[in-house]
């Protein structure tokens, strides 16, 4: 016997600003959130000093049914840089080993970096149109190196779970940052 | 030990004309592939006696490793009609009953047309930017009533099986056809 959770729904996207209706949890990403991640902590405390900043916002649909659980997710990372380092993702880890993800870049320019707990990295390019397979066991954050909104549409299964712990400890092996005005990837010197 | 399946892919879609590469899979769909599907049988052997016509692309990327089995599929539905049906996919509902599926509408204009074994039935107006969730348990067709390609990306995992019989049988409960130039749905006579 079918519920209520088990009918279809449609929200409508729209592609300019990246926001769609209806949405069923919206969360915002300031600095604060992000203060173990960007490698400046000087610069990262005088923007929370002088009241904080948005760094992205995730909007999402949890589409539960009674049988399953997959999930819409989209992420809008607004341009800038903390003190070098590009406005970015937390980063985190399925906690499920069998879980994977897909990432569908919409707008918007920058990198998928993706590392396995024993230290592989890898940078995926992102330009509009860029479609990234995230297997399971693989980290992953997005980065925005460009001067606009990067907009990303995800699809996952809630029981994949998020783990932030290992990005926190040690982050990325590279950071993303600005030199002489161009993106450089450089060693994180926690690695 | 991660195996060579196990590394991240990207690939590049292009929003304008619907395709991406590197792509792994392409299948046509020709009118003979949909002869079960479409009402009007006099037309269907009509255009198969004059050389077939093709009805819609997928285009496909099994991403499989070690651990999971998720899957890209984009659908290039032509413009066009059969009689007075419109274009449309085959339509099927997934083998397992625990598996769902996003669709994401780049391009063009349509609907999706869901509908349970007990015959309960929705159509979800399609527009440039719908995301649709569909259910477990719910079999699943788009037709294209624009006069240009109706374009949408699927999300999936490959474990869900493709089962195409309920739908060979007796379709859905409406047919989408045109009637004085309108998009009208109309009861299906197998019904």
């Amino acid at each position: 016997m079918l519920q209520e959770i088990d009918y279809p729904i449609s929200v409508q996207f729209d592609f300019e600003s990246g926001t769609f209706d209806p949405v069923k949890v919206r969360t915002d990403r300031c600095v604060s959130d992000l203060a173990l991640m960007f490698a400046d902590k000087k610069v990262v405390q005088e923007i929370i000093n002088n009241g904080d900043r948005l760094v992205y916002e995730i909007w999402y649909h949890p589409f539960e049914t009674s049988k399953s659980d997959m999930a819409l997710g989209v992420t809008r990372i607004l341009p800038g840089k903390v003190g070098a380092e590009y406005h970015m993702t937390k980063g985190h880890i399925h906690e499920r080993d069998d879980q994977p993800e897909i990432y569908f870049c919409i707008q918007g320019e920058g990198y998928l970096l993706l590392q396995t707990l024993d230290g592989d990295f890898r940078a995926e390019r992102w330009t509009p149109g860029t479609i990234s397979h995230i297997p399971p066991m693989w980290a992953h954050r997005v980065v925005n190196t460009g001067n606009k909104m990067l907009i990303f549409v995800a699809s996952y299964h809630l029981s994949a779970g998020h783990d932030y712990q290992p990005i926190e400890e040690k982050g990325f092996k590279k950071l993303v940052v600005e030199t002489d005005g161009k993106v450089a990837f450089i060693d994180n010197p926690h690695w």
